[in-house]
């Protein structure tokens, strides 16, 4: 298989990440056919019926069979039961690839299958989504624009890789390659702790007297755009927290220790001290802002 | 005067809501007469330039001099100081009103100024705003469909709370009245912690090792939304934090009680819990949405 020639794609898991990626491919000429396969027998049947794939896999093996790529499209923590599922269709030249929000745990998942990392497989996490989920929602233009990061292994094959790159690159991504325990770190401090904070907040405040009667009922722009993520699948939310715990768990307690610090000058008075955590956030946000996607 | 007629209005402090209000009423004909006055000279040189006012005020008490309704429109704990800046040029039927985010410490403002709280003070707070501050941004839309909360106090002449009802009415805005107190025990929960929330987790970030490297160039869309507001005014924030603690130390003493039992979930390995907050939020978010503004 030449890098350029259309390929056959199988995806694995039919969701908002798995059918964008397979819309945005057949948009961009990269796939010849797309064949596809999900637990959830209605997702499948929809991803037929809107077109997203050609052909529905019988299982997951079925599905991947005669694949040039394969792509587990699955919550992080279902990876290492669906690419067990798809082992025996895959042939020796597949290319196997994942879209996990984790790429630790998808490097495990993948030795508790195959007993290493075989070289075909390339981890893969796009920075995209929105707090929709299925793929009912799953649309071209998802990952245009955004970040979607590679990281490679030690015995990463440098063809699969090129392969992997250049689909991701039609895309409209932007492709980087990092290290998989520092992808991790850094996604959970620019993901997976917010979507905690956001998760837990809108918790709490649900918790509150009269949380329905004129909390809620109350909240502005800012509680909108601030809570947009507890809107997120709580099953997809699980699975990343889970699967990346002690990066999350080491962030969460130093976020701890920071409340703890802001409630003692709330609680001492010492209001310059709070208004340069006010200063500070501000100036680190609007540094970025023009780099965030 | 009649409710009815166009009115001389004054505005003192030219920012985003003070702007925006001063636009609203005049593009709805409520309004004869604009006078302003900011302590920033700039602020009130823009004011004049882009016609959002019709006079410069030689001082607070010369821009409410003749005016039926003065609007206090700075940050909250400079309301009393604007207050008592004002006070030579009110008279005895002028209006006074306000647009605090917080109104049990805009009304200990009052009577520090008059002794106790005048019958035609009115204390009001709109629903609106966005992470921009300045005349600059100032928009005639700014509160159409959005909340303005009147608190009415025990000696509130009714005209006047009427007059202040049709002039926010006017400005497209929804109109509800609530006890003061009820008021910032609510809005400490869907705007002040929030705001806390957000500053204190862009500030942890910032200090984290590869934050300007790896971490901020790594955030995405989810990340965008749920810190917008840390790019808000760190003045007033300061304010409204300030003059609103109790009720946001309570929820903040709440929220780092619910992120400890969050910690232990994780730490304990008891994910079925985790998961159950992320379904309640969720749940609660999605219950209330279609009444978020």
């Amino acid at each position: 298989m030449s890098e350029s020639a259309p390929i056959r794609l199988a995806v694995v898991g039919l969701g908002l990440i798995g059918g964008s990626l397979a819309r945005a491919l057949r948009e961009a000429g990269m796939v010849s056919q797309i064949a596809g396969y999900d637990r959830d027998p209605e997702q499948m049947r929809l991803a037929l019926e809107l077109g997203v794939i050609d052909r529905i896999g019988l299982d997951a093996a079925d599905a991947v069979r005669g694949a040039d790529v394969a792509v587990i499209a699955v919550p992080v923590l279902a990876t290492a039961a669906a690419i067990a599922d798809c082992k025996l269709g895959l042939g020796p030249e597949t290319i196997l690839t994942d879209v996990g929000s984790t790429k630790q745990s998808v490097l495990d998942a993948v030795i508790s299958v195959f007993g290493d990392i075989p070289p075909r497989f390339v981890a893969a996490h796009p920075i995209a989504g929105t707090e929709k989920s299925g793929v009912t929602h799953a649309q071209a233009d998802l990952f245009r624009k955004h970040r979607l990061i590679l990281t490679p292994h030690p015995a990463q094959d440098a063809q699969a890789l090129a392969v992997v790159e250049a689909l991701w690159a039609a895309t409209g991504a932007r492709v980087v390659k990092m290290d998989a325990k520092r992808h991790d770190a850094i996604f959970a401090a620019t993901s997976h702790l917010p979507h905690l904070l956001a998760y837990s907040f809108v918790d709490m405040l649900d918790h509150l007297d009269g949380a329905d009667e004129d909390i809620f009922p109350n909240a502005g722009g800012g509680f909108r755009d601030f809570t947009r993520i507890a809107s997120s699948s709580p099953r997809m939310w699980h699975d990343i927290l889970r699967a990346n715990a002690g990066p999350v768990a080491e962030l969460l307690r130093r976020q701890i220790d920071e409340l703890n610090g802001l409630l003692r000058m709330i609680e001492s008075g010492d209001w310059e001290a709070m208004r340069a955590v006010f200063e500070r956030a501000r100036a680190a946000r609007e540094r970025h802002l023009t780099r965030i996607e």
